[in-house]
């Protein structure tokens, strides 16, 4: 790729705007040292904070206009249109930027992309999508939040958007797919999960599906996607960050309970540094908004210069591997699987041997 | 209480039944020494198991008839009319037992608890709740998967009978309860809990109602009792239990990555036993439900002796704390409440002084 890469960035969304955001920018191109970046936001609050090295990489457009995170969506749609978060958006949509990244009001956002960028074709319902540190390695969990009450199609679409995702940003090269459920019987749950497991066990697009998972499922990494609605994904995903709290607590009380728990602490601290990395939240940090038309990525609201970062790490690595281009091609070739009778059973026969 | 305490257990239900029930007994007997226990299941496998100082705190009751894990609700309820599941619940509703402890089948446990101990007044729907470890020490949540899916009135007495359950099992005086959802704002999630939340908000019978909680909310323990939908309720509680296994995972690989770590890990292992012990499972086994007619508790499936004397600790202390009796008067207080008009302001001002 010649052209040099362009995101657009929400400067004044999140606890920790504007200097958070510049300091990301500083972290992120020790990796990414060729991306240039679009900052909306107050130019008196930001060009302040971009340091001279960065002044080549950087160009700052002003707008008063904030969205903030008691903005209810539907609001922010009507009244947020000179906003930092509308204009980021925007320079995705007239193509001056290749993705946008927001630390802003999650709602806000998702509607504002939703009306702005549109959906892909064959994507009646985008969905928020993170990484998930498991047992195995790292999986990827949708709908985080988009969606609180889902249809089977929504969820089907949700496998196959999570599948691509899988592939291009952890690599998997066949990602098993499973469906978050209360029990691995093919009975059990709504009838949005009854009727899409029904569809996914037909293996549409040679999906490996894997049926049913449950909650435990998600730290052990028994699949790698963990398709779900937006309601369960959300209080799922914030149950693991509570309990990891909740853990965190217990050990801490623990190492502090006797002087030789103290001592042990001292020895292990190197190893247990490790922990704290594996499970740090700004690792994971970067939920992208997938199936619309344009790569979208939210960075939680409280994090630091790191985890924004790495949100734009995520937003780079998904245009690099042209997330959107396989997911439209993974939906057309549905549509064209669905619209062709299947093979006859002597000629398929081949392709299963 | 001068009457001794008879209990009726499903002897077969459970990976390692009989022998982990009558194990099981013998551990509950320290706490509990006037206990009397009916044990329902095959006497041949049964009897020989009993020890001398156990004769005469045990009855065996012979059945042939066990219900299976993979045995479906329906199914129990239709055919296993004399497994030992079905007699030991018989013996609760014909007044031989005041409780009834099962680790079988949980579906089957609870179609045919419902068919035959029947709802308690004022209950629609009966939930399984249980208690979960928290930062600030215990909550009990509800429900964990009877009710797939719920209408606004099964949560408002999900409320009811957390609340009780609260303070006849953790002694809180005034529990404060919380809907599980997926933001604190009153327009978020769905019409069910919007409208629960319109109803609790008005605090019935001074219940303290916290409002709407999230998924991390569980660990930190923001309120005493999480009112959920068995959908929700079951994934959280599985993701949380996940979660420490892939904490505990994480651990383990850190103290074993080096020498010095090894020998932190040797020093501070007494205060990481306590860490095993506040996050054991065993010690949070035995899920009630709830809103029958009658005690009936569940252990988890796979627990040794030690988990199901904890499950038949939680049987005891509902019935001397007279859960469903506190459960029925709170449910009269509730439809007296609400038929009554609201008394007027001076007269119901002292009150809150």
């Amino acid at each position: 790729m010649s052209e040099r890469l362009t995101l657009s960035l929400d400067a004044m969304g999140g606890d920790h705007a504007p200097h958070m955001v510049i300091e990301g920018i500083q972290l992120a191109r020790k990796r990414y040292p060729d991306v240039h970046y679009l900052l909306f936001g107050d130019e008196r609050l930001i060009t302040p904070l971009v340091p001279q090295e960065l002044k080549d990489f950087v160009s700052v457009r002003h707008t008063d206009q904030v969205i903030s995170g008691d903005d209810k969506p539907s609001q922010a749609v009507r009244t947020g249109r000179n906003s930092s978060m509308a204009l980021a958006i925007k320079a995705v949509k007239e193509g001056e930027a290749a993705g946008v990244v927001s630390a802003g009001n999650t709602g806000a956002l998702m509607a504002m992309a939703k009306l702005s960028l549109r959906t892909l074709p064959g994507i009646d319902r985008p969905a928020i999508a993170t990484m998930i540190p498991t047992v195995r390695g790292e999986s990827i969990m949708l709908d985080l939040g988009a969606n609180t009450e889902v249809k089977a199609n929504n969820l089907v679409e949700f496998a196959i958007m999570g599948e691509v995702f899988s592939r291009c940003l952890l690599g998997h090269v066949q990602p098993t797919i499973g469906l978050l459920n209360i029990g691995s019987e093919d009975l059990k749950g709504t009838d949005a999960l009854r009727e899409a497991h029904s569809i996914l066990r037909e293996h549409p697009l040679n999906m490996k599906f894997h049926g049913f998972v449950e909650g435990d499922d998600i730290g052990a990494g028994t699949v790698d996607v963990i398709v779900t609605d937006g309601f369960t994904g959300n209080v799922a995903l914030k149950t693991a960050e509570g309990t990891a709290k909740l853990y965190t607590k217990f050990l801490k009380d623990a190492f502090g309970s006797s002087l030789l728990a103290k001592i042990g602490y001292l020895l292990a601290k190197g190893a247990l540094a490790k922990v704290r990395q594996r499970t740090d939240p700004r690792r994971y940090n970067g939920a992208m908004l997938i199936g619309l038309n344009g790569i979208c990525v939210k960075s939680h609201g409280g994090t630091d210069a790191v985890g924004f970062a790495n949100a734009i790490g995520v937003a780079i690595d998904l245009i690099h591997n042209r997330l959107n281009d396989r997911i439209r091609e993974e939906c057309a070739h549905l549509a064209g699987e669905l619209e062709t009778p299947p093979p006859v059973a002597s000629s398929s026969s081949a392709a299963s041997g």
